[in-house]
């Protein structure tokens, strides 16, 4: 059986492509999950690819992950900069946690720049857009091949 | 068909008349949808009138408002102080956003003093009581009728 | 005879119109004062309406409300986010205060989101450009209608 | 009939026992349940227990505890760092709140040393592990005892 | 010819006794303009007592003290905590500065605790009512005996 | 011999039951100290119980516990907010520290939310007045029979 | 018998005269001292002039003066800006607290700027050196004679 | 007809040359206009050279430039640090400002650090006394001469 | 010829393998640069691989790429909290601009947190160790395919 | 022998011209130098013109500068933000230094309003772009034959 | 007659080998004296070696040192970050006052990096232990010899 | 062979004896390194003693002690405050680090008091002027006899 990847996205992502893509850009949720799926065939991992617009929903979901995935690359959107019941249940997770921006939130409100899910992640990525998501795969992938399930 | 005014109560609205009334007054939630209803026919426009306490719901009701609603009147109560992702579902609205509280948030407690809805709205109407809903009605439906859906 | 409400302008209202058009828009002083004398009309009110530069003649002309005018609207311009003096005016006032403002200041810069006038004010009103002075007016005549002339 | 306590859960608090058991002990909640129910029953108390992972519903409990107990028991979890909704919703609330937290939240980061929910509180308990609950309860029956509802 | 005394009265002092008199007491200025006068009578000095509620004005008043009088009592009100333009009148100065506050600034708000006066003023009185001017008075006598007019 | 419990208080508490009893209750210290008797009687525990205005005689105190005492009892009352030397005493100390307050400090002044003790505290509890005494010895009755003397 | 004034002294004022006389004056605590027995003589009162290094002695004496004095003038030297064992004191005092600096506080070091005794006092005088001690007299006998034993 | 350049002068520094010489120089106001007219000649403009200690007149003045005048060179002095008004009348005028002080701001006070002025100001000049209305003027020729009057 | 890719490392990454390896990792900078090539062959990029403990040197570098190099790949060390001149540099250069950091710099002390690099960057990368180089060359490599190098 | 002037420029002014010439104009960094050659000529100055992109290479040349120059015009760039190595340098002195930015730093990003060599700078000129030197030796001429090398 | 040195230790330091030895070494302060003993027979001083928890008792011992001995060496301890009243006293001494700290302050929790007393100190030592103390009596030696009793 | 002692000084140290004497005393680096030699000789070590003002050759140099040198001496003069690169070598050294500097920072500008250095030293050395040197060596020569090179 193939190693699960469980991507999550957080509030308003449901609306990639239409939402200000002069920031975030033309694809859609459904376009950047099936570049992912396309990705993860590639490198021989399975994909669970969610979105929600409730924070509780993605606690569960963090969650939901222990025992039946092995990495996790996470979009938080806003809750990023403001959930600290997600932080904890990343903290309570025992596998790679990879951080995804579309955008770099570094060149935006000063109140992006502030990210509590960094806290508990293994490694972060942003502002490479669609593709980020692709890099995050291909990084997911080489640590669960170097067994490197520690954070 | 006339125009729809999306206007979305946030947390604890439920509980008016009953939660320190010498803050909020006693008029009932239900009381200020009849006020509306009354404002809004005698102003030709059609309402949408609803409340929750959960973040996740009221990003979801502000993003189906594309399309199918000219306005949006937005009491986030609570979570004006702590929601960007509320911020971010206004954000990718194309209409206007009228900000309304009940109380002047300005003389309560500081942390009350900063909304993230304010970013992200046309007008912010604060401390006229119920009233308050009826103004940003007026105000609506002058910024429709003058074309006036660019922010 | 009609109760009057105070109409005070602070500094550079007097250029409206020609001013940075795009935050304050077309209208000039003249023709708000004149959208507000047919709405005072409307609601059966007298209007005073003033413009100064000088902080010290904008609390002059506070004081000198009490025992002859039923409410105050106020857009103390750039005063809003300097002056104690006002602050101290109003806070001696015995009537309804309505803070007004042209532009939505929660949109501009971090400096103009402070407002000394609010702790003082009834309700606060911004964004709706000169219409917004209809609302205060509109809000001013429900207070003295309600006898709501305690703050 | 038994006087109502009810005790709320917040976030990530379901998976007690297995998450971080240096920080929170091995206890799971059920346990913590079971140790209430006994001490409740000692008491003469009836029990409310429950968790959820939504701030929104959190809320909700907390607004229908009104006329159908007599006091709150409240783990917020990260919640306590960051929900002003439930700050509204318990100052909504006429009855005894005691806030509880499993470790001594003023020995661990920062961010866990505010508390929205202290400023509504009777009494806060922290660093007691699952005991607190305990002491909480002895604390409530005591405040009922007395009549004490009022805070 | 008896040494001048200037009592310089900032913005809103013209209303005392009308204004908030549980935080500013029932004298109005006239009372205490009058009590000065007794008092500088029995001291030997001669007053030159002025209230404005002009900034610019005061800052005049401060100017043409020079060569004409032998100490200044102010009471600057609002323009305490915001005028460096009186500031920087007072370092001109070259005689000895009483400021004087009829409440106890430091019991109230925050924002009257920083006193742009202080920093320019020989001694500092609040919290005395108008009995604090006639405290002020005996120290400027006591200033101008001792020949201390150096700051 | 039974185990014994050091409870110490800090300044001001030998005034309780008179001073501000609205804040602090109408018990005296002396009650609360016969409360604490018959508690730890209950609960096999011999108590040593003082009061000290003097900081440095509270530092001696809690470095005298050591080989004496079991666990101790601190309500460090103004000393919590500005005594680094007690916590350092508290750091010297191989049992735990429970730090007691008769009001919740967190719905008091902002500079009583700050506790230098909590950080060296093996838990807190606050707002429960004379009663949180008893609470403390039960949690300290629980850890010594548990044998968690480690902090 | 004649009304008592307890006259309170904190660290290092009993090295008045030979510490930095460029800032506190040529004046020994002696002087001063006399200076204010001969002004009390004269205003009918009795006084208890003290000195102490110790903080827990000043917050000592502070509780002792109730029923035994009518008013307290209160220099708390350094304590002034660290203490809140003696602000509570104060808290607790039903009389008038006069706060006095030999210097004016605001024309020195950042940290001399704040005063915990401020917030508990009737007034405060500063920058008069030891003539302020008996400015303070002369208002607590004002005090004392309107019966204004009331903060 | 020659292009006017407006220079205005803020509060106090109608005191230049008695007033703080060894901060602002020993030359008068006066003296500064004659040096500003023979170069003003020199450089063919006409010059407007004027003070106030009214920050109301200031923006009047500034007002009234729009149209009748080429650039602005203003000496806010005080009003520098708190004139949010000046800032607004500055915004509004369609020529290029330079800003001007005698002494180097940064090498004093904290306070005197930060420039409201220079926020809408084509360039900065300061810390060279007289000389540097001067080169003020040469700035404004060459911007004139430029036909650069955009900022 | 194949388009170049500048990869710039900073102060002390010449000591990799040996300094801090929990931190950091075992390759050393040798190593990073051979996997950098191998990855840089098979996207068919050529490689420009530097260290310098130098700020003024890495400025140089960066201005020398210009038309030379078609990206930058940047781990700018210390220098990337300190260096407002690198960020200089980088905002007149006109090719994609990378941010790599071998650590999770989120995770390490508070000072790490900020990064100049980031407001010039296309993208960040952080937390993926020696492997981060090859996400980096490989989103390199996109942007260039995609002609995407404007920022 | 004419008196030499030493201009020195900051990091990445090589790149003046192609930089980002909506900020910093078209003219290169050889362009300002033949314009300061014109103007120094005509003040009979002689003229040392440097760049360098190291913090320790502008450090060395200020130091050279003793009993070489007369006076120094420095545009220190980036490194005006976060050199206090140069301020050490500059304090070490004994010329005048006149501090010139070719933009109005304080009509940008927030961090360059401040700089460390302002406060050894004798005066200080932004925002007249390449014109801004000219001013600079304009001063620098005036100062030496004023003899005033004193700051 | 040799020279005095006061030596004198703050609160805890009497617990020393026993308290928190990996921090503070396992020297108790017996060992501590009788090193310094040694030393300051080799240096030909005399020793007044002491210790108290008393804030007011170690200003006493300092006021005392006045015209009895040559150079204080201070170990405030925990009083170094809190204590006023001990600056206060050092700052009315006339001789050297080294401060010394058993472990490096800096590297420990922030609260911990600042010092009263620095500002007031000839020379500060931390980190070195109870050697620490041997230099400082080196030093003081030194300062004494070269009659560099001046601060 | 001797244990090499490295001794490192930063910018600007080269100007000892002609910059600001007031300050930095009158002793030339020269001086300084003959001092330490003197001392070095007595206790048997080896000196390497430099000085450099570019910031990337003092983190060369650290990295290069590195098997070669047994301690460091570091007077980092300004990039004390602004230099983490520094700090980074520190880090990656396997000595003990002594932080010197000649004049008592914490007496000097705020901005000298934080030191990047501090977090990385062994021990701190400050306000002894050259003698710091020697004590340092001497500190120095102690941990290497007591093998304690683990920092």
């Amino acid at each position: 059986m193939l190693p699960t990847i469980l991507v999550l996205n957080g509030p308003n992502l449901n609306l990639l492509g239409s939402r200000e893509p002069e920031v975030y850009g033309v694809a859609t949720l459904a376009d950047i999950e099936s570049h992912c799926r396309r990705r993860a065939d590639a490198l021989g991992l399975a994909l669970d690819f969610r979105q929600s617009n409730h924070e509780g929903e993605l606690v569960t979901w963090i969650q939901q992950a222990r025992g039946r995935c092995r990495a996790l690359i996470l979009n938080a959107a806003a809750y990023t900069h403001t959930s600290i019941a997600i932080l904890d249940a990343l903290n309570a997770l025992d596998m790679p946690v990879i951080e995804v921006h579309l955008s770099n939130i570094f060149r935006r409100e000063a109140f992006r720049h502030h990210s509590w899910v960094s806290g508990a992640a293994h490694g972060v990525l942003c502002g490479f857009g669609a593709f980020g998501y692709e890099l995050a795969l291909e990084a997911a992938a080489r640590l669960i091949a170097a067994g490197d399930a520690t954070r």
